[in-house]
């Protein structure tokens, strides 16, 4: 068994990397940190909101059950050395300190942004960028580390590229215009979206997320050569809303692809999707990483999000886009705390254990 | 003062009728029509759900006080003499055999679709298309009637076209993208949308929504030429979803202009228009048809629906749009159900009042 | 195997009924009837909104998956003796005439409360009021049936009984004033609540809801003796409201207990209570009947509604009850479409099938 | 016209508090403050969220047209000798330093609960106990202010007390159970309730809510007597709990009254109730005090909470109450952020502007 830490674990995503985590077959959680204001106290006591004594805890009860009396230890002390593995879940200006610390012993999993955007720095997912985790040995080297650092994908950009991926190999891919309605778990929960702003409403505009969203799909959908990533020749234009939903984010996606593709053609690009390396033996993969559905009013998030244990990314509606050339239109959805964040990360650090980047001495 | 029917008075839409008409400076209302179900009954006792006896009423209640006592009619035996223009809020099956009886001796502004998509049929918007109106006599001649039919449009069409008109007089335009975020009233209130839908939830798909506000936006923003409008030469692409908003259609477009245009160059264009006509003088005209706001977090359902009185259609977010030739994307707000629906179609009848089409003799 | 059918097969809780019993290991669902109109299509078929085309389903997808090419049968035309127990999930007005058919050869089952109030006719919870099954007997003969009818409770009265139980046993009971917050599921979804009903809303009146919990309660609570039940001498005030939330019934309650008791002792008879007979080895018994939170910000419908598979009612924020004799007040949450209906209806099943009433002969 | 400030100006209370003065006949206001944070910037700039941008009004945009260019000063550094009256909209803690030393100089009416269980404090809602005025003179006595501290009730006493009011004046009242859906508003929006916490969901704890109500439940309902008021000799139940619903607090009520009294003297009590001195020509009064549905669906939050400019409270389902002696119970609505908060401050110092106790010498 790998020993694994959570750093930023009395959070969301933190405690949905403890979901992900329990009864892993390869991965023992060992250590839980966070801010020092929560270190030293036991980890059921931590999450008790310190003015009113409610418990946050998001998640099922015997998950809480069997980590509530680890004792949480501060984040900018945790000692690396004692894991083969550390998966954060922290703000990106707390990362950009911690991260390094940790990355110079031991392999990091990062869902912040704080390194996403950085030459030697790939981000991950099992399936649809495999290969890029060769730029790992570089940022070793460049960077004097023993361990390295993988951020994940901002969680909309997840469902966007795992979609676009089977496009762009089989009609290359021009441009896209995607509108996304997001769901409130990714914002966190305090500070996050005051119930008062959202209640009856929708907020139209979500910091930085835009600006994420499109760079980072051209740098996972982009080509690794020699020691750097080359992003894709893709225009992106993305608009990011937030909604009245818990968890699931739904994108309405017009695509111009690379050549003329009937619908069927496109379906069955996902239908036969098969990975751009086999991923469906690792232990946190679904099914399928798409599931194409034909029922026009499909994907819901409520009814659809936790398909393939909420790894699997739903599209629906596809239709001609007679807009762009060569243009198709389809809504997805992805659940943004599962494969958007969480277990999506735990999912790479099993595609990097397989291949002997994580564990492997 | 002329006297008004409004046909499909028991629902919301019917009641937004009264909203808009109540202390209304040239219109009375003289009649409601409902079903053979409702008729002869108190207006106040039809909205009473027979089986509970909760009281259906979504308005104000001193506007309910008013008319709480009239009786209703049977709208199929209803007699169009009796009235100076009729408002119809009935669906379209309903609309196709009513709405000429009534047209035959009496001017009809309508909000179902039934009648839209005929050549000698204009869809109006005071002030976006207001020349439209001299196809009225073409439809009278045609069809031999004293009165005539127009229809507003689908309330998804609305704001899109109001926004896109001042751009296509200033720029040109060649294309569109549009992904809406409608309001649950759109969908009226039972049949409507189930709670059990669209708690947490997104509805990806209402069923004709796309293909009417592809139609009707082509139709609205064509010319008269001669006895027919030629559509505008714009290619048009929705997806419309609903979202859990009381009322207010979010809509995100994206547009590509006739020609480069500069961000200043439209924000102007939205600012400085002044209507293809004035309509500024009629009784429920809004300061002004169209509000842009700067801040990025705007516009919001709840906070900015009710600008204007529910006329107004406010953009936000204005940005360049990278993947459309000339382009730029903005969010649209506007009230369904006032601007979008019955309020709409009374500043419809008030700009035909002006003209002379109704109430002149 | 038990050969079961399942009746109101389509709408939600007859879905629920399929949750409840696929993989069931007594039970083994042989036949789905629903109205006429329904007859003779595919379940998944038959799911379809004929207008709209969209799949009518709320449950998990491998559930249907098992069961959406079984032919749905025409209840009225139903033959009971093909099957060893019949649950029925429909209306007063159909359970009326259908029930008592199926009765005459076969046990039912029922979530309708059309037989819950006669004489002979227990409404059963597994270790609430076990002995009342000696009831059936008596209403065999009484008329002339090889089966009978046992319906479960109103799902507001579900654990509203199974709180007050304990308390009644250890401490007596002489009046308890309850008010609810219901949630939109127990209305079904269409007809159901209309969202625009609910949105930012409280609906304070369910029609016939409140009598049904004073009547039920103090029925569920009474005495069988001979061939009759006396009512507990309790006096129930029921106020029973809507919020919008998507399963969980929350109820507010003050008890005047039959004498003192400190709260150790109340929270020491529910934390004690093991049932009027035990029934924890049935297939669908959860863990414990109730759970007792000490945290005061539980219980919580989306937090708590599942516990014990959504057969365990919490409760928390005990209390003294200062305006009531012997007081004490508490909250309780009670997954509705769980416990307080299919489940809980094959969780009846399971205690009559060990105790010989089902599929002995 | 009387100059006022309000403190706290830049939370939702303050802002409500804009709401009630702006066009106010006799109040103008001339100072806005808050935190040392905020002072110095002009008040539209003060509303921005220093991260977002995103401005943080709540109310109608003309309302903050008017103000948007005033300059907040600090809080702690005001000099009340420049007003006739402030308006507190703080926290408790921030109370207890800053009002004392505002009440030294200057009459004020605060929102906060620091000084409300004080001996010599009146809890004031006009036409409720507004003879309880006659405290001031003692409090300034005892203090040595030439102001004072007038708190109104905790928005949840609000409703209740009023409803309670005319039944303690016809029949006595012995003791009440109350069970409560309060409104998100009620805590504020940031920090206040978030998002995930609430979706789906209902917080059956408020912290202090209900000991706050039993308090100040007994003290509004009590005799002044001398220079102390009695409390009102009933016993008082409360259960406050969180809801889904933006404004208005839904209260279900179970009453023992001091005599039998039949449903109709009930009706009859509120309908005719002329307050204990009239407030109806006071500027912010509504048309009554209290308005009586006969509607069994009646109140609902959205559709009732702006009655009589939100100053009305809505009682319906008067039905009798079983388990108490001489009960009566029914569900009661009151608006949280009008009546229950600024609007309620400002009527409250209408009625102590015409009493004389503020602005006369």
């Amino acid at each position: 068994m790998l020993r694994a830490a959570i750093v930023g674990a009395t959070g969301i995503v933190g405690q949905q990397f403890l979901e992900a985590l329990v009864n892993h077959p390869q991965i023992r959680v060992e250590g839980l940190a966070a801010s020092a204001r929560s270190a030293g106290k036991r980890y059921g006591e931590a999450l008790r909101d310190p003015q009113t004594g409610s418990l946050r805890w998001y998640g099922a009860f015997d998950v809480l059950a069997a980590v509530e009396d680890m004792v949480v230890e501060d984040a900018s002390e945790l000692d690396p050395r004692r894991f083969d593995v550390i998966f954060t879940a922290i703000e990106a200006d707390e990362a950009r300190t911690l991260e390094p610390r940790y990355a110079a012993e031991t392999p990091v999993i990062s869902t912040a942004s704080a390194f996403r955007y950085e030459n030697d720095v790939p981000i991950l997912i099992p399936g649809i960028n495999s290969t890029h985790a060769r730029l790992l040995p570089v940022q070793q080297r460049n960077r004097g580390w023993k361990g390295f650092i993988v951020p994940i994908p901002n969680c909309t950009t997840t469902g966007l590229v795992i979609t676009l991926k089977p496009l762009l190999d089989r009609f290359g891919l021009r441009s896209l215009i995607m509108t996304s309605m997001q769901a409130l778990s990714g914002a966190g929960r305090s500070p996050g979206v005051p119930s008062m702003d959202i209640l009856d409403n929708i907020i139209p505009f979500i910091p930085k997320e835009e600006g994420k969203v499109e760079v980072e799909t051209r740098k996972i959908l982009g080509k690794l050569e020699g020691e750097a990533i080359t992003p894709a020749d893709v225009v992106v234009s993305a608009t990011c809303t937030r909604v009245n939903v818990m968890d699931g984010h739904t994108e309405t996606v017009s695509v111009s692809l690379g050549r003329k593709a009937d619908l069927d053609e496109v379906m069955d690009a996902w239908r036969t999707f098969a990975g751009d390396v086999p991923v469906a033996d690792l232990p946190s993969a679904p099914p399928s990483l798409i599931h194409v559905s034909t029922d026009p009013y499909r994907p819901q998030p409520r009814l659809d999000r936790d398909t393939g244990g909420g790894m699997t990314t739903v599209v629906g509606r596809l239709r001609p886009e007679p807009v762009l050339p060569d243009g198709v239109k389809y809504i997805l959805l992805s659940h943004n705390t599962k494969m958007g964040a969480a277990k999506g990360a735990v999912f790479v650090a099993e595609m990097l254990i397989r291949d002997g980047y994580i564990g492997g001495n």
